[in-house]
């Protein structure tokens, strides 16, 4: 970490603040400039309260040489890292695909769509349970009965499953489950975090609406800080000012991640845009981007199907789409383990 | 809710949609124009989902009418809220000030701070126990040992107790806390709102980082809706490209939410701009501006006082302020039950 | 155009507003609900004060109905628009690859690049000679020389050229130059875009870096309302709240863009990333997103080749891209007439 | 300013860089660490491009520690600058208040609201005549016969004239103005600022919609740095996530322009907010920040002020807002010469 103290400031403070910061166990290396001093701290500078210190009326800036992440940083841990779900490794070059209805709203339902997006090529099966919902009005998902039929189209369809916890008080009912999603609005839910990390098992964490990269694997840090390495990243779309989309990819955090983390990172072309017939241009762009994977929503819904117009896709629709990825997956040098 | 339906729509899809909107349990009104048919829900449309309309392809555009919150809606409940926190009425023409440390350091500490920010006239004392903190190696906090020594500097000074809660797991040492914060990460983490609204407790309501007035009161909504009416919203400061400033103090969302919600808002000038130097101004601007109250970290810590620097103010500069906040106070209509 | 009227309006004011719109030329059906009453307006309502209107405190909501752009709109133009330039078509099934320096240093420099770009596969050259900086006391460009410079390149490699105008008053410089760039900062520099508009000649539209797409079409509609026809929009990245990159490349604007206009669009990954190792995979992701081009910077510079670290691709990398982008021109239906 | 270079890289690279930073005339001391390397640069360094180093693989951070702007920056010039306009100060301990309609229309409504708002205590008049539209179909203005109607008011009332303009092209026009305007979508408008800058008259600069402070001064830098010091700032919303008002107004502006400037600031509460009842408890904020005057809207018309609804307030409301205004002027320590 980098100091830099005006030299307005008198000597005292400027000894104070020094002998502070050794009180933190860091070594500091002080050079003297015109208008003003550099401090480098050497250590482990990330108990560092860097709020703290930028407000300090004798420091003109700070800034961190070394990322607050260690476990999720790619410095210490130079490789991809490669996840197995149920046999399917994502990460490094495995690309898979996740698909599924929004929400499950009954047996035949999710059996029906299960069994549809597996035959398109589909390698995991998501689903939502329990819903967060910007109105206490709205529908709220079917909570455990949701996670009792997800297993039962796991069983039927063998395609791991991949569904959101919201609450601490519900994870005995994740035990089955294959991969713990958190959604973006619980990014920065740290308690949460810190019980699915105890968990070990693999974690799906969106991004928050207006999070920073950096956010997200602090965020990453607190799961794998609890002894749980097993987290992939996924990108769902931010806030900017644009309407036309329900929300704004950020492709771009593809190569940016990957030059920070060995983590993998999938990318949701539906909850991003919000809108079906975007789903496939982004998914195809996601693919070229280099990202490890997408993560789609698919229905049977014949109140949705009637326009063609929902963020979900239909079974058709995706099948057409897959067979698009699947030619662009080798040219990007990935590969993929679900039907040709 | 009005929805706009392109004329090029099949009649069959346009049946369909509107049979659907009945099924909802909703009068319909239909009327064609040149290009489009404007269908108006009559009704509670609460339920609607208006992100499925409005991707359906033959939906131009979908439109709220009536807002989707009601407990905390102004048309229904026109008079202000008026809130009762250990004898000090917040809301309508009754103005307070919170003050109190980041954290709760120590015993010695949380009781000097408390007797001095009483003696300049706050009338209820903050600090945090339990500490959300971006990085997992960061300070969590003293967890129930800070709420215990908060409880000790209530009996100290008879000021009321705001701390902030994030877990329902520690739901159970807050019973004697006067009032419940929930902080600008939690305030979509609905099912944390859902538990604290059953305590039927005083709730500070922080307003998320990124996220509109219109969510903020949605998230009211879900503490109203199980039954605790006693909210009060906090503006704290928003992200924007703005980096002079930690984050941009909103003060616009006092009047426009004075608009829409009879509930009392305070100002919090001390994350909103992270610099001690800037509280002063916009503790008094926020006066200006009509709010209900302020929120003002005020500490007792020569490391940070040495420097002036930190976003907290020490006991003197937040006696001065308070001298010039009783100025403006009843300018603007408002009264205040501190010290003169 | 729709205006939601609360009933809670006095009579007079509701005759007056009626009155008032009946003035614009426009016809007016009105449809009574229970709290509110909906006008629709019926006729060219583009020169109706939306934000007028909406300020009104008896009305509720106001929404367009029709786009206030015309000339750029789908709707009145379905098929996609075809500029040719130079002889080389882009939009509809036609891709182009613009590609050069950031700037014009010397004739060497810009000959050099130009013969490389075109070695590669580009189709045209780009090259700043009046840069916009944000700083007074940084380097301009060579101005009129840069434009003779980059025309000298045309002459010898035969690419048509595309170069940015900041000023009406430099106008006259612009007549051999091929295409006329309008930057982003000078989105909505209206008069600008009027002269801009005069020439006839095709102009690279930039989206401002916190533009919506429908303010990019406004400003696109300003030239077309001039009588030039042949605008090309160029997505360069938005400001986000993200800092891992410089600007955030918003690729939905593509699917979104063509739904809305018939104008092509093309992408410049090298601004919105500012990094030369996220161009590979950011211009490959545009061309799943089925954008109609790349702008693309390209230089010789061996003080920046050194790190292999500008946002600029040397012509080795860029010939290394031209050869992926080759393969996913065709998976997504698309055409190129550069080098196979 | 600092470069922080990663210990990865090369000798060579290193030496290059080194020797590339002493070409652009700046000493260098370089201090080894652990993982990286930091290079202080001593000199004036507002001629480093940032981007590119910033950019190179080799450097892990760039940092300024000088700002980029001179003429701007308090700290070579501590004390405030105050600038007379017509008699009135404005700057250091003086308050003014400009008001007037948002559009010039006819001869009679500019003399009536200028007679208006000077009875009410207002010291200069706006008024627009060339007025920036987003779309080429709205009404732009009376343009020249606007100026001509505004210094008709001038000679009426006494009241110095401050009115936008948009083009060099028209700059003639403006020789009897007292302040030109340039407005937020023409900050960054480059050439603009230069040729108003060489008029040497005062200029009222409007921050972007998504501009950054540090990015406003670098603008007023470009006017001052062709040799015009009066520059008065205007803060006047900025673009957010937020719908219930058309901008969010940043008066943390106010003091932290003041850090790091000695210009006067100006708050316009009437474009940020968009809605007539927010301008009052707006203004009263602006003065409790310590803001430098107020441009407010004001209007005669009868069609708005039907229904007192617009963003602009009547006559009756701006005389009843500055009588509020006068009360917190000594409050804050400003004084004001308007009447009492």
């Amino acid at each position: 970490m980098i100091i830099v103290v005006k030299n307005s400031c008198e000597q005292s403070q400027f000894d104070n603040l020094v002998e502070w910061v050794k009180d933190l166990g860091l070594d500091v290396h002080v050079s003297r400039g015109e208008n003003s001093t550099v401090l480098g701290l050497v250590g482990d500078t990330s108990r560092v309260d860097i709020d703290l210190i930028s407000s300090l009326d004798m420091v003109d800036k700070v800034q961190r040489v070394q990322e607050p992440y260690k476990n999720a940083n790619r410095k210490f841990h130079p490789e991809d890292s490669v996840i197995d779900v149920g046999g399917h490794k994502i990460g490094g070059l495995n690309f898979q695909v996740i698909a599924g209805p929004c929400s499950v709203e009954s047996e035949a339902q999710i059996i029906e769509v299960a069994n549809a997006v597996k035959a398109s090529g589909a390698t995991m099966l998501r689903g939502g349970a329990f819903k967060p919902r910007t109105s206490p009005y709205a529908f709220q998902g079917l909570k455990g009965t949701g996670i009792e039929l997800l297993l039962k189209a796991k069983a039927e369809t063998g395609l791991p499953v991949v569904t959101e916890l919201l609450s601490v008080t519900d994870l005995d009912l994740f035990k089955d489950v294959d991969v713990i999603q958190i959604g973006a609005r619980n990014m920065q839910n740290f308690e949460l975090l810190k019980e699915v990390g105890k968990t070990g098992k693999p974690v799906l964490l969106k991004r928050g609406l207006a999070n920073t990269l950096q956010e997200l694997l602090m965020s990453a840090e607190y799961i794998m800080s609890e002894g749980d390495s097993e987290v992939i990243l996924c990108e769902r779309g931010i806030r900017t000012f644009e309407t036309m989309t329900r929300n704004t990819l950020d492709l771009s955090a593809v190569p940016a991640l990957k030059d920070k983390t060995h983590l993998p990172i999938v990318i949701d072309p539906s909850h991003s845009t919000g809108i079906a017939k975007y789903v496939e241009p982004m998914s195809l762009a996601a693919v070229g981007a280099g990202a490890d994977g997408l993560i789609i929503e698919v229905h049977n819904d014949p109140k949705r199907a009637l326009c063609d117009g929902a963020q979900s896709l239909n079974p058709e629709q995706f099948d057409a789409l897959m067979g698009k990825i699947r030619k662009i997956i080798p040219i990007v040098g990935k590969k993929y383990d679900g039907r040709d």
